[in-house]
């Protein structure tokens, strides 16, 4: 059995190209309230559960120790550009733990902010790890291993005691147990564990509402949410979908992208988690089946769903700027 | 019905990500030796037909006219990387008809080949349409027009003189009729008709071997197959897999690459033409998937077997360097 295709490329009078996946829509008592595809099949969460992953930031006092607001908060969540303005509030980050970019343990890549990076090989000619869009989070985990007294050397490893508090935020809210063998490296060097898109759904919908958490953490959870939607452009960076709709929706809407066609989010109002994959890993696909699915259970205006137009149903312009084809739903979404 | 499964991508113990599509490969006859999904959907072939559509500059005479080498005719069947060797010969090209690059008509986007790119960021700060991909097949199209005599205004559209001729070529070799209901406008902003995997498979084996052609079109052919054995370089760039696997074999593989997970090439001593898309257009998997089928009907010895290792599983690493998978063929293609 395939998965529906959930996204459709057109071009001319033709669908050129099809991306399959599946997407869940769960609410805080587990129940799936959308299935489309195998939901019940694990899936690397890749990045787009960097909002869980910085609960032990919160949680532990670290980010009130070193007087951090909504901005660091959204960065510790992001998969920023590596634009100055995310390279910067990293940087401040390492720097209240009294550290440098020496510590990070991510790796360095160039900015995908393509001006940032044309500025960038016209200055320095190099990136750091400050540029890596994992910056903010790994800023994130040396501030809680610096604020606990813990050696901050080797945090990217399963064992260490960072990634063991991220594990078990993880794996409360997810109600899933996560073992090395479904456990691949990410990215950035950490840990990642694969889980049913169900029970990422269903870890939102309560990160989202703060329901079936404990106090101390449903408090963490509103304030990570409020920092994402007060500040979004830290979280992706300019003109990236999950910024734009989170500047869109502010608080009524949570979305953070994972690589490998990865979506998660939350609609609190609504009480709803939605976790979607791609089975091909497209990011492009990923973006317009998360528009569609939060066009689908979230009310909305008639000038927000305008505003929508061009997430729901973007436009793909050739090198001359003709319009040569876009993107759109797939049946099964957007029914 | 779904394509099945061309390429799998791993991440530690798991398979992350899954490309469907479809693979056909045709003799000169019109015989069909290998078919795997819907082959006979039409499929915008993209920049995959380019060598066919340099018949036209050979056999008009403009590449003797203009004293075209192995480096002009590789380059006007090229995607290439934007790279100073690749703007040189598209610039020259232009040169010998008495152009430059303000007659070029495809847009520009900065180079696919990063170092380059920076290398120009740091320089001229600004693309041009000498950097376009497309460069050396636009510059082809205006030589065609301007050896003829042509205005060559214009010669992006399908009514133009140079386009009615690709046209024909195209027609002729898939024994297709290409219409405007069947036909986008590509990233470069020439026509691109949709025709069937098996159609473009049996273009290819008829390009690769001579066969079926009128005598003039085959001695076009060959050339046009020498050039890109002899200057693989000029037909893709510096580490992509079309260059590199046309440097290990030679005349002996002619492998072409197209937007949105085409690839198209010829296997002239097994007289077999090969034709695929993946169906969520990742270039990624295309790749791997022509290295497959590829090794699949060569006979190759196992020096050339081991080479041809880094593209048939090519190996993921992170931002660290480390490996975190890899991709592969999947069953239905290994076989």
């Amino acid at each position: 059995m395939s998965n529906p295709v959930l996204v459709e490329v057109l071009r001319g009078a033709l669908v050129e190209s099809r991306h399959r996946g599946a997407v869940a829509v769960v609410d805080a008592d587990g129940a799936t309230v959308l299935s489309l595809g195998d939901v019940a099949q694990p899936v690397y969460p890749r990045s787009a559960v960097k909002p869980i992953q910085a609960l032990p930031l919160l949680e532990s006092g670290a980010a009130d120790k070193y007087g951090f607001g909504d901005r660091e908060i959204a960065l510790a969540c992001a998969s920023h550009g590596g634009e100055p303005a995310h390279v910067e509030v990293a940087s401040r980050m390492l720097g209240r733990a009294g550290l440098d970019s020496g510590a990070l343990e991510c790796g360095a890549h160039w900015p995908s902010h393509q001006p940032s990076s044309q500025a960038l090989a016209r200055s320095t000619g190099a990136p750091s790890a400050l540029h890596n869009n994992c910056s903010g989070k790994h800023s994130g985990f040396l501030c809680v291993a610096c604020a606990a007294g813990v050696d901050h050397r080797g945090y990217v490893n399963a064992e260490h005691a960072v990634q063991r508090e991220v594990r078990a935020a993880l794996e409360s809210l997810t109600g899933v147990g996560l073992s090395a063998d479904k456990c691949g490296i990410d990215g950035c060097s950490i840990p990642t564990y694969a889980v049913s898109l169900t029970a990422l759904g269903h870890a939102f919908a309560k990160f989202g509402t703060g329901k079936e958490l404990a106090s101390e953490r449903a408090k963490a959870a509103a304030r990570i949410r409020a920092a994402c939607a007060a500040e979004p452009y830290y979280v992706a960076g300019t003109g990236r979908f999950g910024t734009e709709i989170m500047k869109l929706f502010g608080a009524r809407v949570l979305a953070k992208t994972g690589a490998e066609g990865v979506y998660c989010g939350a609609l609190p109002e609504q009480g709803l988690g939605i976790a979607l994959k791609c089975d091909d890993g497209a990011t492009r696909a990923s973006e317009v089946a998360m528009a569609a699915t939060v066009a689908r259970f979230l009310p909305m205006s008639d000038d927000e769903h305008a505003a929508m137009g061009r997430f729901l149903q973007p436009t793909l312009r050739n090198w001359n700027g003709i319009e040569v084809g876009g993107l759109r739903a797939g049946e099964a979404l957007s029914q």
